[in-house]
């Protein structure tokens, strides 16, 4: 089968066309015909090797976010069929539970083969039945840029009605966050440094918007839409600069979820407000194939269309392009390769 | 009654004898004759009305800690009684839930009048039994710093028998700390600058020590001594420089309980790991009501001892002095005035 | 000031007009000039002492649920003010944190004074603002009908989009129930007796009718629309005959909410399957002043219309005749008194 | 191999020894001599096909509980090694999460087979290290019987210092219970028949005893006793008869675990309190893989033995003898079968 692999050295210079042997279903597992797969700023981390002994050994087939049809089963598989239409787990050895050592070790993308080929073989309970009216290319969309707002705002989270939430910008994380938190009946509050993109995120139901750009304390902007309450959640998903901000805008014991690499570079950061405001921040680590089965039902029940960008597609072959003009942050939506 | 106030500017050189009129209890209320009082670093910080405006208005009773006997009972009140030692709460309108912003209105010794007076009038279901076993000097440190440390490991850590627990030092709430995670049949590791301090914890039941002098690495320490694992939880109270070796130190999924002020000063902190490890950060403001019984209660099937040092102790009207020394740290346990 | 109570002796009967002083406010409480009272289940045991030592002494002003506008404040009362509509909530002493002993001494319309008077005093923590849209007999179904609902979906049960709800029949708790589910994303299965009920129930967005009648084993009926899977969530409110059935309704670690009086009067029950299948039953007991708080907030989002029966309203001296005939359940809908 | 397993037809009497193949690792497996099993009162219904199709198919090796010793690896297993004694797992299939109907595929003693086997191949993340200090006999009680009194009181339960527990007889769930509420400083209420039994229960640390056959309103008995709160949890593993006991000891928003066969046979039951105290009755189906290791290594940190019962030993061969006289009762501790 043909794959994309990273050859002889880290970096997106030797991502390469390559070639591997067919897969084939063992017992209790699923054979998959990839269709789609989706960059999330994790691949851009990791194709440099960003995550040390975490992202594997080369030769690598990179990204973590896919979806594709099934086309063989295994023995003693139940539950799915040929022609189904499904995600891989993020990580094949995390079905449930909380995150664990265990769950790293079957990350796709590092330390494991990621979405970036012909065919997968997958555990039937590392897959899950992608959301019936989801083209692949949305359906490949999920397991990471998805399932990552759905576990904080939903597993940790238990987001609910009239909970006022905050989204920071409209990365892919972001836009599932404000789709998720409308779903559960929340207040969105929307930050963005574009108008441009603050209204089309009041066109996917964002309740109140603030432009970063031009009011930069916009922690106090949250107090102040909420008369004083402040937010309920912060789906925190910047750099050292917003989580200030995000720690601003949080309400007493409120959960700030922590996705973003934070990486503090010669900020300094005041968690004060943290210890008297019984405030959780909560690390994100994408979530379970259990989660993700729960989300893919709902969006399903709820007819989700997942916010793909139809300007930023790429071709199976210009995975590396993708990877490349990604951090230059111009879409709207996700950026997909199409098999 | 006779007071300790803070009268007409804030600082430690304007805490004065004063003269209040007697309290009376009405409806569901109690009056209490306090016999001792403890000193927390946020007393330290109150007295120079370093919340800002949650520090309350001049003059000011400080101390939030402290311990009496029940003296009149209002009408109304059930399950107390004459005679009864009592601690109030360290927040009066916080009587259980989690932390809220009504939680603030009525913590004593800020905003609201402290335990620095020969009397206090409390609603009867903001007060709690003492332990049986113990003085009213050990009682007297129950309320914030015993009580900040079950809220940490107890209440949100639900801390079980073979849980891996970091305590840092050997101040006030780690000591109950290390109390109440033996106590719940976990396994302690205590780390400190002093081996004679180190020693000392040792004999309270720590089963590991590290010098954090002579190995300042101590977060690659505990991984060592737990096989990898990591610790299930940290209670971390120390300043910019410890969190970094508290995320080093939790395993994946494990719980740091912030309780120290963090200034980060002028400190980077790596916040990668919190994301990557599914690691949650949880800000603890002391406790309610609620948990100060439920802590009172086991504290006195356990027949514990609350760690009062011996050759720190101060007289009622020498708590200025008692708050000057108290930085310096050279006391081991806690810090009491004794009306 | 007037009001209804029960005077001389337990039982409908012996409901009569009466007069009290009128009420002033405290510090930190609210007087309330009551609009109008809403009926529950509780009320029609309560008024023949059916709680026993529980139900409190008599004089008692019967009902739970109500209504009214406030007209006057006490010190230090902040958040209200005169003019807001409110409900006080239906424990007085629980204001929030879990159900406890506490909470029942200040249950209104019995052992406390309920909401058939012309004023309330309540504590200023105690009563929750109405949302906006409501009428006031819209507000008075709120604090125990609705909230009930509530406290079983989202406080103990942590609905999240794409759970299957099922939901008993048409009663207060029910429809409540119904619009709760459906604002957080869930499916909804509602079972009546009554195709006319259950048409009223579609047009409110229920996903899916079960008519019991003539589909008695209804819990089998849930697994075939689930596709085997099983209801996340069951609101159980009737009596002996249906709990068999929601326990075969509900999933492995499903949660049944347990509302009605479950009298067993002569039902042999099966609880094999709760342990096979790691069942929760959870007992519901309305709910505290912060979950009412929580609640109104999200309706005020929503702008929902409290289910009141527009055929069956009565005036404040017929409340006597609103508890005689409710148990016939020919509502659909609250039935409320207007003062 | 050998085998001992129920054959051609279910019953005591159909249990023969046989032969089966040597089994062999595969990827991620390891190979077990087993040393010891069990007896739990689930396999005395196994055995007659009491759970249905979820029984399995003949012939089946009976049995949940066991342990042995590995004596092969597959590839890529870590964190285990040729000499460890192990326990397998409840459910094969689940390692951690809350159950699911995905655990019941994989339940040891049907529908898979069980314990009474030569040697098993158990994949790495489905078997737990035993505590050192164990031997094979006491190893083999821990998958069922001890993990569910863990998953009831710890997992579930949240049990802390101070609480208290009732738990209801001498078997082995019981007596696991017992140490488990022991462990995490909880105050425990013995119930048993035999007044000798309780004194051997008193000698392995229960607080208070209560002889239900002379005080059968023990519901009442515990109400006493603790001042009118009522107990924390319940582990209630009897009959019928015993759940409203359970109900009447249980404080307002506690916990009663359901461990038992709860058939109601005639029985009249009784949940109002249930409602108007806000209980949870909690279904408890053993526990998961990752369960079993957090109360493995809380085992060998306290040193624990297990409660074998010495008098009541069987061979391999007596697997049959030992089901068919478990039901009497006559054991204190656990019967074992010993290879």
């Amino acid at each position: 089968m043909r794959v994309m692999q990273i050859e002889g050295e880290w970096g997106l210079d030797h991502i390469k066309l390559g070639q591997r042997p067919d897969p084939e279903p063992g017992t209790g597992e699923v054979l998959i015909r990839m269709k789609a797969a989706s960059i999330n700023f994790r691949d851009t981390v990791m194709v440099n090797r960003g995550y040390g002994r975490r992202s594997g050994e080369l030769p690598l087939v990179p990204l973590s976010d896919g979806a594709g049809e099934i086309i063989g089963l295994g023995d003693g598989v139940t539950g799915l069929a040929v022609g189904d239409m499904v995600c891989p787990a993020f990580s094949q050895t995390w079905v449930n539970g909380p995150f664990s050592e265990r769950s790293w070790a079957g990350t796709l993308g590092g330390p494991v083969d990621g979405t970036m080929r012909e065919y997968m073989v997958c555990r039937a309970e590392s897959v899950a039945k992608a959301p019936s009216q989801m083209s692949a290319a949305e359906a490949s969309t999920l397991p990471c840029a998805a399932l990552t707002a759905w576990n904080a705002l939903v597993t940790q989270g238990h987001v609910q009605a009239g909970d006022v939430v905050v989204i920071q910008g409209t990365g892919g994380v972001s836009l599932f966050g404000l789709i998720i938190a409308k779903m559960h009946g929340a207040e969105v509050i929307l930050t963005s440094s574009s108008d441009e993109k603050l209204a089309k995120g009041k066109a996917m139901g964002a309740d109140h918007l603030i432009n970063y750009r031009e009011n930069a304390e916009w922690g106090r902007a949250v107090g102040e839409i909420t008369n004083g309450r402040g937010a309920d959640h912060v789906v925190e998903v910047g750099g050292a600069g917003t989580l200030q901000q995000s720690i601003r805008a949080i309400r007493p014991s409120g959960i700030v979820s922590l996705i973003g690499v934070l990486s503090g570079a010669g900020g300094e950061l005041n968690l004060g407000p943290v210890v008297t405001q019984n405030v959780r921040l909560q690390g994100i680590t994408v979530g379970s194939a259990d989660m993700l089965r729960e989300m893919n039902r709902a969006f399903e029940l709820h007819g989700v269309q997942a916010p793909v960008d139809p300007d930023n597609g790429f071709a199976f072959e210009d995975v590396a392009e993708a990877l490349r003009t990604f951090p230059e942050g111009r879409h709207f939506g996700k950026v997909v390769c199409e098999f």
